[in-house]
């Protein structure tokens, strides 16, 4: 099988397996309970958070496990503008947000809050200049993911924050999902920030929250002293254990796969060039972990399901929004026709991906298109 | 060790660790991916499902699978109140809940929902009488607890589910984690019920909310398509999955277990009853899976304290808000005084007790008390 759909979710590490399969087994008690079996595993998971927090630059008590990288940005959005509503009820987002982004902000307008969607530009970013003219005094917050699910843009962070703290009372929210442990993200200048496990070789049901300590928080998952209060339910300590080895292992090596995925990106742009009828529609600057490409001869449904057979896994759009039928909200945000959003496929890479699965995806495709393909 | 903390939390069973490694190690696909690897997953979870709503005897598109039960009260309280506030804004629950359902109403209050607590009589339950003179026309939920997690009291549930669904647009939340697998659970009279892994002897990080077709609900963890629109984020499939294995286990045991529990039960009320100063909080006819006890002579933290050194594990009030330092409010509400309050400890028995711990546990009690405790 090649395995080129990595945005998606990945595989679980066995050193991360290993390190839950322990806990599991060894470290059972409630991280809440006042016994020694409860105790230890209190340590071990604060010596987590511990570690986690100097991976990032921020503080433990920045740390906030939660249940799924939705999870964090539900809890960071709506979590924030509740407890935030004194100081205004204006918020801005980038149009090409996660659903768990979209969907909070949506979910705020019951409680009267107004919502402004900041389009990308046809590079697929928002830049700080159009952050800057939408910021109004009653900003409250500002959402963007740093690096785009479907296209690979990344935004601006840097320049972003600066413009957003302009306004002291405006916190900026970043969905980090796709880009943490593949580019380095500027903690610093980010209030909330979104980390899943999963989608960086680590377990599903595990994330986390970075929120910084000036930012005040309702929670949404309501419960007891868990999470300084503002995540309930019994901690699950085996996951946010693995998570501080997830994120240890993948930094370890993220300038070396970084340099892997670059190379067979870089072989993949050649070569798909090379077919007629072929589009190329990730930008040269976006992150090499993913390549968004169309071919004019073939729907992405017809193409994802012959590379299925061939044993290729591939991504026709957002995985989180997959069984709906209706093509790329990002591609068409870009200015991209209709064709080509209905045309696009997604490959995304990760660290056990090879130049040799790259070749055998261009003849694959080829050949599909060959068999399959429209005559244009 | 000798583990009576089965309330807290529960060793995870091998045949679960094995499902989850299992899972892990070969079927890390996104369940929402359209690709072979995914549908496998998603295959496999919807089986899974459909197991668990055979058990339960509900619907599959009944079951939502959650990140913890704390996550399955706050969405079954205030994503119902939400979504239902046009049909009256009153909300009854009871004044022993665990923190989640706590927590949740007081979290409606911003939106203007009114919460009237509802008190627990002597025996450490709500009555059906009392629902019913509490209900009024616009009262749209009433949410009690199965089992008292820090008594054992026993609510009636399908009398109370009587009562409430005499207003036809009143739902009944209950919130089962201590019941379920130990006792069984009406679901057919109840509209919402909250269920956990970790206590029975499964995952941390997994549990589901049971809710009936026709209950409107808001979600609060948002996403995308997964879990009907529900509860966003990418499924954790392996979780989920191990999850109809450790409900399957704990059902096909629950008699025999049941009935060694009660033993040990029967067994320890007659050993500390012949011990000077001694009291037996819970009721004869609570859950024989809890025992709440206190000694005169000696306080809660210091029992529990000499207990551990000697590699006993107990708690010494419910676990979530074992490090707030105030005394069982249940013990409060059924009228105990606040020496019995300060000086209990709960003991919370599990399948693999053993009536030989039981005597250990004796032993040890007198000593400590020997050793530590106040002359009467």
């Amino acid at each position: 099988m090649i395995y080129f759909d990595h945005s998606s979710t990945t595989s679980v590490r066995p050193e991360v397996r290993r390190v839950y399969s322990q806990m599991l087994e060894n470290q059972y008690g409630n991280a809440d309970s006042l016994h020694t079996l409860g105790r230890n595993v209190h340590q071990l998971m604060e010596k987590s958070r511990e570690n986690i927090a100097n991976m990032l630059k921020v503080l433990p008590s920045e740390i906030i496990f939660t249940g799924c990288a939705s999870e964090s940005n539900s809890l960071a959005i709506i979590g924030y503008a509740l407890a935030n509503k004194h100081r205004g009820n204006h918020i801005l987002v980038s149009n090409v947000e996660h659903p768990s982004v979209t969907n909070s902000v949506e979910f705020l307008k019951q409680f009267g809050f107004e919502i402004e969607y900041l389009p990308i530009n046809e590079r697929g970013i928002i830049t700080p200049e159009l952050v800057q003219s939408r910021m109004r005094k009653d900003t409250i917050l500002v959402s963007t993911m740093h690096v785009n699910n479907e296209m690979g843009a990344i935004n601006p962070i840097q320049e972003i924050s600066k413009v957003v703290h302009r306004n002291p009372t405006c916190a900026y929210h970043v969905d980090c999902v796709q880009s943490f442990t593949k580019i380095d993200v500027p903690f610093h200048c980010i209030d909330l920030a979104t980390i899943s496990a999963h989608k960086i070789h680590g377990l599903k049901g595990s994330a986390l929250l970075m929120k910084k300590k000036n930012i005040q928080l309702m929670p949404l998952i309501q419960g007891g002293q868990q999470e300084q209060g503002l995540r309930g339910g019994t901690e699950n300590a085996p996951a946010n254990i693995a998570l501080a080895k997830t994120i240890r292992l993948a930094l370890e090596e993220q300038a070396v796969v970084y340099d892997k995925v670059s190379k067979i990106n870089q072989y993949l742009r050649e070569e798909i060039s090379k077919i007629p009828g072929s589009h190329i529609n990730s930008k040269e600057e976006a992150l090499p972990y993913i390549l968004n490409i169309s071919f004019d001869a073939i729907t992405s449904e017809v193409l994802l399901n012959a590379l299925d057979q061939k044993g290729i896994c591939v991504s026709a759009k957002s995985t989180c929004s997959s069984h709906q039928r209706n093509y790329s909200s990002t591609l068409v945000a870009m200015g991209y026709s209709e064709k080509i959003a209905t045309h696009m496929i997604r490959l995304s890479f990760g660290k056990d991906n090879t130049m040799k699965e790259a070749q055998t995806f261009i003849e694959a495709c080829k050949e599909i298109i060959n068999n399959y393909g429209l005559s244009l």
